[in-house]
């Protein structure tokens, strides 16, 4: 069953070791933010610092995988159909509006939809990691300035990743202009049990 | 007065709201992981995607500011005599050695150097953040693949931070064969007063 993540909002739900989660762009150029915590220990959560380091690479896709601050695998990726993610940036917050931005008063933000989504689970704001950026695209130059472009990411591309340990996962539809090539869509997402 | 910490080794430290850390290398080609925390409330912390979303760039170095998951400024770099540092990877850590080396046995790493040190404040393991890899000279090729090179730095360089909040700072001189030349120095450091 495909649901859905109305634009500038968020979920939070379980997902099992050997299940699959498919996050899906529907409409093209939009990014969604992901979090994992390990259900069994929340303590335990995603490292964007482990997986650049044991991927060997900061664009992570088909066949990467996602590490825990504990060194352990979270999760798998097995199709990635635009295969453009970030791991370096953290995920949009009311600050981000504010300081790169300029822009006054409440802007929804994927920090906001991450730890209000994940409060049921027991887990802080100061908790939330940085995000698997899924569908972002930010482009590093040579000497090191960083661009946050448009999604590449067409209507229908997907990505499927299959869980590695029992997890609380946190997701978004992005909230950021800059991020979503100016306009807010939706997210979808499928879990598959095997 | 010039603090020494040995090879393979880590310290942590107060640093008040005002001072300056000068953090230098003595022998060159030596790096030095630093994490931070707000001394007032150490659930606020370091924190790589705030750092590297606000700063735009993946290189930080003279002006640049390092951002706290708060989306608050916690130091400001100063000088920094060298001019590459790393905001990607995780501190190295006893699984580093045996996922990416393939090393059997105990092994000394930053990981264990900042949480034994950073104990006595209150900090578990579990909190230790994505690092502010001083000296570490890490390079991303245009497809993203990352490789860890010798360090640039020479005996004497040195980086210089002014604390923009009262900080429970980690420190360590890092225990990894393949970040440091294939040899292990010691990293020495001055807690200055203005």
């Amino acid at each position: 069953m495909t649901k859905k993540i109305p634009e500038q909002s968020g979920t939070a739900f379980q997902l099992k070791k050997g299940e699959y989660l498919k996050v899906i762009d529907p409409k093209g150029q939009q990014v969604s933010d992901m979090v994992l915590f390990n259900a069994n220990d929340p303590r335990e959560k995603l490292s964007s610092g482990k997986s650049l380091d044991f991927e060997e690479n900061i664009f992570l896709t088909t066949g990467n995988q996602l590490w825990s601050n504990r060194s352990q695998p979270m999760m798998k990726i097995v199709e990635d159909t635009n295969g453009r993610n970030d791991f370096l940036l953290a995920p949009c917050s009311p600050e981000t509006f504010e300081i790169m931005y300029e822009y006054e008063g409440y802007h929804p933000s994927c920090f906001e939809n991450l730890y209000t989504n994940l409060a049921p689970f027991g887990i802080e704001p100061d908790q939330i990691p940085n995000a698997f950026n899924i569908f972002m695209n930010v482009q590093v130059k040579e000497d090191g300035k960083i661009s946050v472009e448009p999604p590449l990411s067409k209507a229908g591309d997907y990505i499927l990743f299959e869980a590695q340990m029992d997890l609380i996962v946190g997701l978004t539809a992005c909230s950021a202009e800059d991020s979503n090539g100016g306009t807010f869509k939706p997210i979808h997402f499928e879990i598959i049990t095997a």
